[in-house]
């Protein structure tokens, strides 16, 4: 499986994906869940996908490649806005679906695949979408400012309870490396490093791109803090003195 | 769903179910998932359930009822020991799938449901099963000192950090509160009231049995309290200073 959150703030975007792949338990793979295309001055779009990895990486390789929307082919470099790229990721996931789908189903696999899509285009906001194996998608919005794919119930309390869309950027990665904590420590098959995307509202550029390793002193700081603390307030709650 | 959750303590056992059963999200009700068999001085069990609500009271019947087992029909009251009660209540599923698995199979209805036995029967120590759907099962041991049925995964972090074999029963109790709140605060398919037990280990007779409505002092200071320190604990954790 794998664990991708994105967060969609009032000054930007924040996106974590981990790199765990898993044929099984025993071919485990690193492999990056995070695409990212710049062209300064001009568009930020960055994808994230979930679930099988030779589909998802024909998506990508699709994307790159040119896919027919509106009757030409476009990638993500020449989309107007989010609303058409996101459009564009959807028809990829379906001519996989077209292509691959029926060989798939004979073997007894799924087509069980998201994905996140989140960036900006000159024009107009930064927006964040989760696009499904049908090839349609929700956006986030100020309401519910994050969206999750994989394994994504672990991390979630942490989010239900903090994230507004008011939060700033500097907390919302705090927060995703809080909550992608809780998934590792609870679920083996989401895995380090991890990949961090900040991008900065009206920038139309990558603000910071990092991958975060085990030996990461901030990322080791959350791990070792959140436990502590979460061992603490559950300390800190009154026992129940009913209790025979 | 459901969420039910199981300490294997050396103090003894606690059981948490939640009460939410749904057919479609338009068609909600409350049913107990826990049933309970009592000879005081001589044996408790519980039985927790999660799945298909047809298949896990069709289950209990069959225990109450009884069920073959080496030859002979017996109960939950008649077992000589709990290895022989979980095999009775995999048997019970077993007798089910037998009866009406190729009608559910027929209707496209998987049969998905699982099962949580604990207790103490005189002559050994207090033990904590889990029952596939298969009719097999595992224990709880000091080294995993718990077990979940149902919507596991937004409850299992607190439970992955904190929980011990020797962790006090009053500790317990507070702790499956935390978990359960967890789950209801991120599931809808996971509701109140809840269904609480407590078996003090060598006790032979139910130590507490209670159901804790949304009015439950205690547990609104746990809700109330966990939500608080979850927030107070994120923003206790150091910023990313490395953030542009």
């Amino acid at each position: 499986m794998t664990y991708c959150v994105g967060l969609h703030l009032r000054e930007g975007l924040v996106l974590l994906s981990d790199t765990r792949t898993n044929a099984g338990v025993d071919n485990i793979s690193v492999f990056s869940k995070m695409q990212v295309e710049e062209v300064p001055g001009e568009r930020v779009l960055a994808v994230l996908s979930a679930g099988n990895l030779a589909v998802t990486q024909a998506v990508w390789n699709r994307l790159q490649e040119g896919v027919q929307l509106d009757g030409t082919r476009q990638t993500l470099r020449s989309v107007p806005n989010m609303f058409r790229a996101a459009q564009l990721v959807g028809q990829a996931v379906r001519d996989v679906y077209a292509a691959d789908g029926p060989a798939l189903k004979a073997q007894g696999i799924g087509f069980d695949i998201s994905l996140m899509l989140g960036g900006q285009i000159a024009g107009e906001a930064p927006r964040l979408f989760l696009i499904y194996a049908a090839g349609n998608f929700i956006e986030a919005t100020a309401d519910t400012p994050f969206l999750q794919i994989g394994e994504h119930k672990y991390g979630k309390p942490i989010l239900d309870r903090v994230v507004k869309h008011d939060t700033p950027v500097a907390d919302g990665v705090k927060l995703v490396l809080i909550s992608m904590d809780s998934t590792l420590r609870s679920n083996l098959t989401v895995g380090m490093p991890i990949d961090l995307l900040v991008y900065r509202a009206d920038s139309l550029s990558v603000t910071l791109r990092k991958r975060i390793t085990e030996e990461n002193a901030y990322f080791r700081s959350i791990r070792e803090g959140w436990s502590a603390a979460l061992r603490q307030a559950y300390l800190e709650m009154p026992r129940p003195d009913w209790v025979p």
